[in-house]
Formats: structure tokens, sequence, C-alpha cells
């Protein structure tokens, strides 16, 4: 039992966990700190002490790009270090003084995001929309099975958890029109997706192979890609979502690093068709993550990240494939995750049947993605990305 | 005649134009300067006199987003003082010392690209690309006169003019095949366009209207979209392009500021049906800039801006009007301007008929797009935006 913080039963931030974040108290500049227990463990303030043999003048930066930046070599070992003095609090150069209640700190978005990608590899998920909006017979479109399908997103309208969310206006084709009208959307939807911060910048014109992705993954996160379903549906063709998406995306607070979910890893789903050479995997690539879903508090999808069909490592290879270089801060989305159920489901469009069966998100709703693995001391969890939906702005007149 | 520079009569650099850059010359860091004539104006030699009155640590800047974040009152006054000085030579802080031989510097990707988006508002392009690959007598989508389409591109693997381009490896649907195989693109395409570069934040959830949305824009740019049309094709069914684009985008070295086009300003095509009243303009917002590109210096096509259907400030006004925000540094590029006969369409899918009446790119092939408005010295341009295209990596085996 530590005298520096308590680990409530069902914390998610265990000794095991240590996920980096950047945080601010009062008036203070943000900075960087490791979730623990009820607090959070102030790395400038500790880095004082002389500890690290890093340049920590990165610790006082407002995003974790340049930390992460120095590799995982220098990332995982401060990790490690840290552990140990929470640990072994006897010959540990952590003091009072460098742990800050959780409760009083303004946690900021982690990430400076360079890139953002959206991939769409559930296969439940991509089954559910190709079966409401295409053909039920052939819900998956012929690529899907060959390839991680994915697409650009917007990267300035990612914000941090328990940033509001204002409802977003949009052109709308009303059912029957032949012409679309300016108004808020009435189908405001939210996607429960994982997000993984890329840490190793690539060379442009060459490919990572899928056998060395991992080392270009920093760490994972929680990622809300709220979506306008009917600003979406009539902007979409022929070059994939825009407005229905960009105008914000919720990112967890808190950057688990991957390898605090080793122990976590399992199979994923057999693919079939075989997967051609550059995304034959050996070795367990998906993490039994679970994940839940609240509206306004209640539990509306319990899902899980190993339903994945394809893997980050090989949805890092594929983008990679045709020499598109990565950076470090660069954030990749799995797309919805869902399960096979609809209690599993990953968003209203599925859970609703499309608004059939309830409705899509009211103004004043607070939506909140939780994930953890693991329980217990050995529980590894994220916090929360949680969002608050504001009513649309008056159209001009 | 000035005995500073020599402005040859054909250059694009008169002084009428001044566009800002970054160059090195030998091992100096990256700084920014002005080109003009056969010379680059060094901003941060010039500033050492002490003649500017805003913080000139942004001319030392490895990009020009901090100088131009300074806003259009303090950009715009720097580059007429400069071309006041430049004209008027006996009292004029401009010494030779600060000028130097454009074909000793190396030029560098003036911007640090944050959020890139690349738009499909040429009418022309739109409907050719409609007729190939969908209905001939439908060839344009419901949405395409109701709203500039446009998908989030690429951000990392923009580069700078002259940079070589690798021809990418990417799964590919053969002819009649059910399933794709993995290897080198064989229709490797350029697209003109413009791109211009976002001046000033926009904030989250506040839309920019239409007729402030020239505010927001600083210059402007020629952007070579390289695609690779038949990874594109099996890849971007339902979310759009991904790795058939972002293996390489070209951007000029230059960087025109809006201002410099007013004399060019033009009426757009007429929109019709008339457009949703958050996109009404008034007043002219298409340029007359002519556009050109070769292939081995073999002009293929003859091109103009003003051929735009969608322009700028609606561009703007509907990637804002979600709630969307935008950055300084971000680019957005027009799509493929097409004009209306087969010598001024933009890409060799349009010019060839998709392959059918000539070939797309080879290895070693040069692509150049040029572009520029008015004549003599009144001629405002960009240079280049170039690239030689490399053979695609060896598969490992």
């Amino acid at each position: 039992m530590s005298k520096l913080f308590t680990v409530a039963p069902d914390s998610d931030f265990t000794l095991a966990n240590l996920p980096f974040g950047v945080f601010s108290v009062g008036s203070s500049a943000p900075h960087v700190g490791i979730a623990i227990g009820d607090k959070i463990l102030d790395l400038p303030a500790l880095a004082q002490t002389g500890v690290f043999d890093f340049d920590t003048a990165v610790l006082s930066r407002p995003h974790l790009n340049d930390f992460i930046a120095l590799g995982k070599g220098v990332t995982s070992r401060a990790r490690t270090q840290v552990q140990g003095w929470l640990r072994e609090e006897q010959s540990s150069p952590v003091q009072p003084e460098h742990l800050v209640p959780r409760e009083e700190a303004t946690l900021h978005l982690p990430i400076r995001v360079g890139d953002y990608t959206d991939f769409y590899s559930s296969i439940e998920h991509a089954t559910n929309v190709g079966r409401m909006f295409r053909d039920p017979e052939n819900a998956l479109l012929p690529n899907w099975r060959h390839l991680p399908v994915g697409y650009h997103g917007r990267a300035s309208s990612i914000v941090v958890s328990d940033t509001p969310v204002r409802r977003p206006v949009g052109q709308i084709l009303p059912a029957g029109a032949s012409a679309p009208v300016f108004r808020p959307t009435d189908r405001l939807d939210f996607e429960l997706e994982m997000a993984f911060i890329v840490g190793k910048d690539s060379t442009l014109g060459e490919p990572v192979p899928v056998d060395e992705a991992e080392d270009y993954i920093f760490g994972l996160a929680l990622f809300n890609d709220w979506s306008a379903r009917d600003i979406q549906r009539w902007e979409y063709v022929p070059l994939g979502p825009f407005l229905g998406k960009n105008f914000a995306s919720t990112l967890s607070p808190w950057i688990v690093p991957l390898e605090a979910f080793d122990s976590f890893r399992t199979s994923g789903p057999p693919q079939e068709p075989a997967v051609l050479p550059y995304l034959k995997t050996g070795g367990k690539h998906n993490y039994d993550i679970h994940l839940e879903v609240s509206v306004n508090d209640r539990t509306v999808s319990r899902s899980n990240f190993r339903y994945m069909y394809w893997s980050m490592v090989q949805q890092l290879a594929h983008h990679t494939s045709n020499g598109c270089n990565v950076r470090v801060g660069d954030l990749m989305a799995s797309g919805t995750i869902s399960g096979q159920n609809p209690d599993s489901f990953g968003s209203l469009l599925e859970i609703t049947d499309n608004g059939r069966t309830g409705s899509f998100l009211t103004d004043g709703d607070t939506v909140s993605l939780t994930g953890h693995a693991g329980e217990g001391d050995q529980r590894v969890g994220f916090g929360e990305a949680t969002g608050n939906i504001l009513p649309a702005r008056p159209l001009r007149p």
C-alpha cells in the first residue's frame, strides 16, 4: 500500500499501466505526466532530481511528440524506471511533491497529431453497414477481405476528452427530396474506436514490413469518431467521408504504451481468403481489451478490441506498402469496433438499425468510451473519452 | 533596369510577383526568401539591417508557417515594402549581398503542411471521370452541383518540386481476375492542380462565412497530385482514395500571396442550380491563371485556373460549414483542373481516355507543371512543380 497514491480496485491506472499524458494545474504550462492511481506523476518535476539520462526538456512540452521521438529505447526505459520507483518507495527518488491529485489537473490533447488515418477494420461493423446501405446478400465489398480499407481524416478537429462537441450543420438530402437543405444533423452518432500513435518516422518511398511494424507503434488510446450520418450519406460519393466526420473526434487523455498490453495479446479472427504476403504475420497481434460505450451513464455497448479483423501491424504495413511515410504523432484509428451481437455494436447506426429501433444523439447527451485489459492490480486502461453534445449554432439569416 | 537582379522577358518572378519560399545555399540552414528575377532575396539577411517592424526570428525558420501566422497585415506590408525597395534602388536598404543567385540555392518544402484537403472542383474533370467509370448519360453524381466535393489527403508525403517520385507498389485487380495481386502500378498519372495555403486559424465549431473566407487564404501554389489509377480503382470503395494517391504530391517551391493575383480576378462558370445561401458569393472569385503540363519537355496540356466551377472561397466556407476548423499551413488543393477540350485535360486518365489512346507514365519520365497570370513585367507565376519517376522498389522475396 503506497503512501504516495491510492489505486482503487477498479482503477485503470495501476502500476502495470503507467500511461503518458499532458496536464496542467492552475496556471502552469501543460507538460508531461504519468497517471498512477488517483495521482499524476509530474515528470518535469521528477526530472529536476537528475534521475533521467535523456534530454528532459521534452517533458516540458505541451505534447508527447518530442518525448516519443526519442524512441522506445528511451521511453520504455523511463517507464520501467518509474515503475520500479513507484513500487519500491524506500529507495525511490519520487517524493510527494512530484505527485498531483488527478482531480486537480486539467488534461490536454496529449499528441500534436500529424496525419490521422481511419481504418474500417471490424468485419462485423463493415458487414452491418454494407447490409444497411447496400446489398444484404453481399454486404462486404470485394476488396474488404484483401486489404484494410482506410481513408484520411482531419487532424485539426481531434480534441481531448471532455471537450464539448457542437452538433454540426450541413447539407442533407431529406427523404424523397431532389435537392439538399442546409440544417443541423438529426442523425448524430458516436463510433467506438481505438487509436494508435506512431512512435517512429519512416522514410518516404520505403515500406515498413509487417514484421517490423510494431516498432512504429508507440501506444494506444480510445477514440470516438463522431459522425453525422445524414451529412455523410449525401456527401460521401465518390471520394469518401468528409464533413460528416471532420467536425470533431475525441481522444482519451492517456496514451498507454503498447508494451503495457503485452500480456493481453491474442489471435485475431481467421483471415479468409489468405492475405497477400506483405500482410502475412506470425504471432499474436490482436489485444484483448474490453470496451464500453455509455450514453448519459447508461451502457449501450460492450465490445472488444480483439474482434478486429485487420491488426494494427497489418494496417501500418498496408499504409506504407506504396511508400507513404509515417511520422511521430500520426494517429491511426481502427474504425468502429463491433462484435457479433447487437449489444456489442459500436455505433448507434448499428444499435438502432439506422434509426428504426431507437434514436440518434440529442443535445445535452454525454457519450463516454471506456476500455481496459485485465483486472485488479493488473488492470491497464485509458480513463475515458467523453463528449457532451452542444446544440447547433443558429444559422446566419 | 536593376543592377541587383535580372528579370528575363518570360520570367515568373517580376516585381509584380514577389512570392515567398524557403531556401538554403551550401550548408546554410533553410530560411525564408523572396524570388525576384534570377535572384532570391534573403529575408533574414535583409532583416538584420533593422528595416522590419515585426519579430523577424520567423524568417529564419525552415518553413513559412510562423511568418504567415503573423497575419496579412504584416506579410502584405512586408511584401509591399520589399517591392518599393526593389523598385527605387537609390534609397533602398537592399544591398547586393542580400541577393543570392537562384540557381545556387536549394529550394525546400515551403510549408509545414497541417491538414491537406483535396477538392474535386472542375466540372470538366468530374464529368470526364464520371463518363469513363460510371454512366456517360449521368456523369456527374447528384451532389456535385450542390457542394464542392472533397476529401482528406495525406500531408506527410507532400514534397517540394524536384523531389523524385518512386513508382508505387500496391494491390491491383487485373482485368478479369477475382483476386488482387501486389505489384507496381502500371497506370501512374499526374493531376494538374492548384493549391491554396491557409493563412489564419479559425475556431473549432465556428464556420467561416463565404464572404470572409478570402481573409483565410494566404497564397497559391502549383500542385501535382500523383495518382496510381489501378491501385485507386481497387481500393476506393466505399471510403475514397487512399494508397492510390498518398505516395507523393508535389508542391511548387514558391507560394504567391493571393493579393498578387488581384488584377487577374474573373468570374467563374455559372452555377446551376443556384447554390445554397452559405455558398453564395458576390464579386469575382476565380482567377485567370494559365496552366501547363509537360512530360519530358513536351506540352501535353494547357488549362486555366479560371475553369474551376467551385471557387476557393466556396471551398473554404463549405469545409468549415460544419464547424471544422482550419489552421495556418493547411493546404487545400483544387482537384484536377481540366478544360473542355482534350488538349486542356489535366490528367493522363482523361488525355488518353483511360489508356485507350496513349500510355501512362513510364520510369524516367519527368512531369512539370507551370503556371502564370499576366505577361511581361506584370507576369506572376510559380516556377515549376516537377517530379521525375523512379522505378518501383523490388519486392521482398
